[in-house]
């Protein structure tokens, strides 16, 4: 028994070498195009999209090919077959595996992506991919002339294709709980419901007290035009502040700013408006939040799951976590302002609290999400995410988008879009077909305030480190219970181990009511 | 048989679809991994390179299992077949084809690759991949501590394993030829051999004649400290005034500067030493006509070998024309000295003629390849040449090559190396098993003036437009005559084409005796 054990083993760890190499040239294959994708963005000379695109396209097919392909399958098959027979053999004893924690771990994410690419046919992928191509400049050229009607047919066309795609996945579930999991995997769509309910219920009467309350805070901290470069070296100022490992990263300029990369190499873009020097800030480290994320990915586990980042919310809780908790927090104003005044010495009159003050306005009556600020914010999700939902169910026509898109930013905000511009137009996500996207922007707020607190009582308040500039107890904690475990755990699993505590909106709420009560001297708060 | 051959057309037609969707995916994977290895030298962070391995070994490996696919041969014989039927069937008549020019040299080209890629067994490519990979350090850390022997087991082993790999793809043929045809498969071993002969037995006495007239030229006008960024400026002037298609190219330094890319996309490096502007003005200039010509090959051609350089003496001619018969001649000078003493005030003083005689000086007692004139290059060349050739053949023995290698130099260009740094150890190319490569560079050189020559038969005397700053007629006649043609043509067919003649030094020698025996006022040139 003992030598068939063995042999059984060694048979597994054979049948799992190879699966794992299948899976790292998958993610080569993926890394590979990350790296075509961020030169496209960043210094790809304008011409030369064509051949791009084929790049990407001949990268993004031999993946899925690599992906769906028979033998995955059986692996796939053989390795989930091993841990149920191994599991017998040792009945009566407690269920083992022949595979560690950590290969169940990559079996399970690789099947979960095989089971969903396998089942959608490659033609609807080829027509969704085509479909969303076009879409983009259809978008583009009706958000610039104020047209929804331009965009509507192709809006109608994307809705239909992605419920189809939802239908092949699964037939019995929710379509927009289809679409949703593309983005968030773990946290089902009821939690997120309950998580943005829950926001718009609270934030709704507590952005009303701001409004009400008539205090005045310091808006124009930050006043007056900031050349480029020296904004570029600020930034830079910041990534070297909080710790930014330029070893393997880097900074530049981008269109809209992002994040990409793996853990031997994570860059940082930003952008450079000459009259908006605290939106390159906050962005700048909003991305840093991402890369440090990714940077803190165990190297060994690169090429697998192991070595990637839990799904969108999780990535987004880090982003959140240093842009907010971190980059609009007093503490920081004092530790960042002297550096930021040797840069611009205009900033010299500007006091740590004014900077403070200046970074947590809350505008009410703006309607770009991505001007918003803190609180707003949310319900600008929130308004997406009960439309989108509506418009998949099919319980929403897409001519009516616009006028419903307009009624619910005057509930909720009490301002009406006068353009559809400015209105449901403004966002480019639904002309890439990513409906349930948005909303883990805000499950990710949601997750770093419960991250943070765990943090602080773990390791008692972070108030007097941001303020010396030190930030590596706090990255210390992040690296230990969030990234080096990769995919390793679902996301509920993930933050009940680092927080001790199911998924909760609680200690947002808590936070967002106590800075913005105090700042803005609510009674009520 | 009309109908017949109608369907025996729409066959080809849908077979060669197929193969030639098979040959672009390909070619997309492989110009995905030049994005990486341009990222690699030019912008990826330092500790990126474990991840950035394993991508290229990726995309090399499924470039690799395409191309030697059962189906790619099976396609290729179908063809093949195809061509010999109708010419069966067309028997009595001239023999025709199914597939017109273009796609037979489409087949031609990738039957070529097929052939040589199937022939090595996997194993040798991996086992050389490997060794070159610590070669690499190991050259590195030899030449640094100027010790041969430190470098001679791993040149011993490259010869063995470069011999093995060339018996596998032909075992009858002599192994150097086999070699030397993975960088330039068209023109022969004998015709290399020959103009690489002639090239030593008429430079050695020009060079001689330099030597013993004792004429003085200018050789200081560009000395100075040049500020790189001001370098940089100039270099994009150099690139502007030369015609450069920004659009689908950029600029940027690497350490080692080259060019790479497609006619989408075709970047320049450079680099910048604050004593050496000429350098970089050459260096720059020596790039833009590598580029030049990725951005002449035809859109269309995308993705399969009509849209691929032809190969390595090819893409060295239009480099060393535009550096040397362009940028190297007293009327660029004319045209570039005043745009470049906006750059550098200091050159006020410098004449046209002294910027020309500067940048045309001969130094015999140079022993660096990289840093020689455009004369006594060639004798670098032809002793590489000739110490690979017995390398190979076994004629010589690694431990030998020091000595051989010094008394070559003394013996060609009266020069003995003190160390082996500055001798067998100074240049990177053995480290890579590339054998067989360095005469393309001499090759490359004759075909510039060839060219050259040609283009001025059909058009007159460039001087003119050069001293205005024309450059469209050459680039034109370049163009129309070469750069479109892709892989189209052999190399020898190419040549004949474009000049009416047979590949030649006659050119060459003429351009040099002419140009040097000016310069240095020879009375026998």
């Amino acid at each position: 028994m003992a030598t068939d054990q063995a042999q059984s083993e060694a048979a597994t760890s054979d049948t799992y070498e190879e699966f794992e190499q299948r899976v790292r040239r998958i993610s080569n294959v993926s890394n590979a195009a990350g790296i075509l994708q961020w030169d496209q963005e960043v210094v790809m000379p304008e011409e030369g999209t064509p051949a791009r695109a084929q790049q990407l396209s001949a990268l993004s097919s031999i993946g899925h090919e690599l992906l769906t392909d028979d033998e995955t399958g059986e692996l796939l098959e053989e390795l989930e077959g091993e841990t149920t027979e191994s599991s017998r053999k040792t009945s009566g004893e407690t269920a083992s595996s022949d595979l560690s924690d950590e290969q169940e771990a990559v079996v399970r994410e690789v099947r979960r992506r095989y089971d969903r690419e396998t089942s959608v046919p490659q033609e609807l992928v080829e027509e969704i991919s085509e479909t969303t191509a076009t879409a983009h400049p259809t978008w583009k050229q009706a958000k610039e002339e104020d047209d929804f009607e331009q965009f509507a047919p192709t809006l109608e066309k994307l809705v239909e294709l992605k419920r189809e795609y939802a239908e092949h996945i699964d037939p019995d579930a929710d379509p927009y709980e289809v679409l949703f999991s593309d983005y968030e995997p773990y946290l089902d769509l009821e939690t997120a419901e309950r998580v943005l309910e829950k926001l718009r219920d609270e934030l709704v009467p507590l952005i009303d007290a701001i409004d009400d309350s008539g205090a005045e805070i310091e808006t124009d901290a930050f006043a007056g035009t900031f050349e480029d470069d020296d904004q570029e070296a600020l930034a830079r100022d910041v990534l070297d502040s909080l710790g930014y490992h330029w070893g393997r990263g880097r900074l530049d300029t981008a269109p809209h700013p992002f994040s990409s990369g793996t853990q031997f190499d994570a860059r940082v873009t930003t952008r450079f408006e000459e009259d908006d020097l605290l939106g390159s800030i906050t962005s700048t480290i909003h991305e840093f939040g991402h890369a440090n994320y990714t940077l803190g990915l165990p190297d060994e586990g690169y090429g697998t799951p192991l070595g990637e980042a839990r799904d969108l919310s999780v990535h987004e809780s880090q982003s959140r976590l240093w842009e907010n908790h971190v980059g609009r927090s007093r503490p920081f104003w004092e530790h960042f302002l002297p550096i930021a005044r040797e840069r611009f010495p205009s900033l010299e009159d500007v006091s740590p609290e004014a900077a403070y003050e200046a970074a947590n306005q809350v505008h009410d009556d703006n309607l770009i999400r991505v001007e918003a600020d803190e609180l707003t914010y949310h319900l600008h999700i929130v308004i997406r995410f009960e439309i989108e939902r509506d418009l998949i169910s099919g319980d929403l026509a897409v001519e009516d988008v616009p006028e419903v898109w307009n009624d619910k930013y005057e509930e909720y905000l009490g301002v009406r879009p006068e353009t559809d511009a400015e209105g449901c137009l403004q966002d480019i996500h639904w002309s890439h077909g990513s409906f349930g996207y948005f909303s883990t922007y805000s499950l990710g707020s949601v997750l770093a305030a419960q991250l943070y607190d765990a943090a602080e009582d773990d390791l008692g308040e972070f108030d007097d480190d941001i303020r010396a500039g030190e930030f590596g107890e706090l990255n210390g904690w992040l690296r230990e219970n969030v990234h080096q475990h990769g995919k390793q755990f679902t996301t509920p699993e993930l933050i009940e181990r680092a927080t001790g505590e199911e998924y909760t909106a609680e200690y947002f709420l808590e936070y967002v009511k106590s800075k913005y009560g105090e700042l803005y001297d609510l009674e009520e708060y």
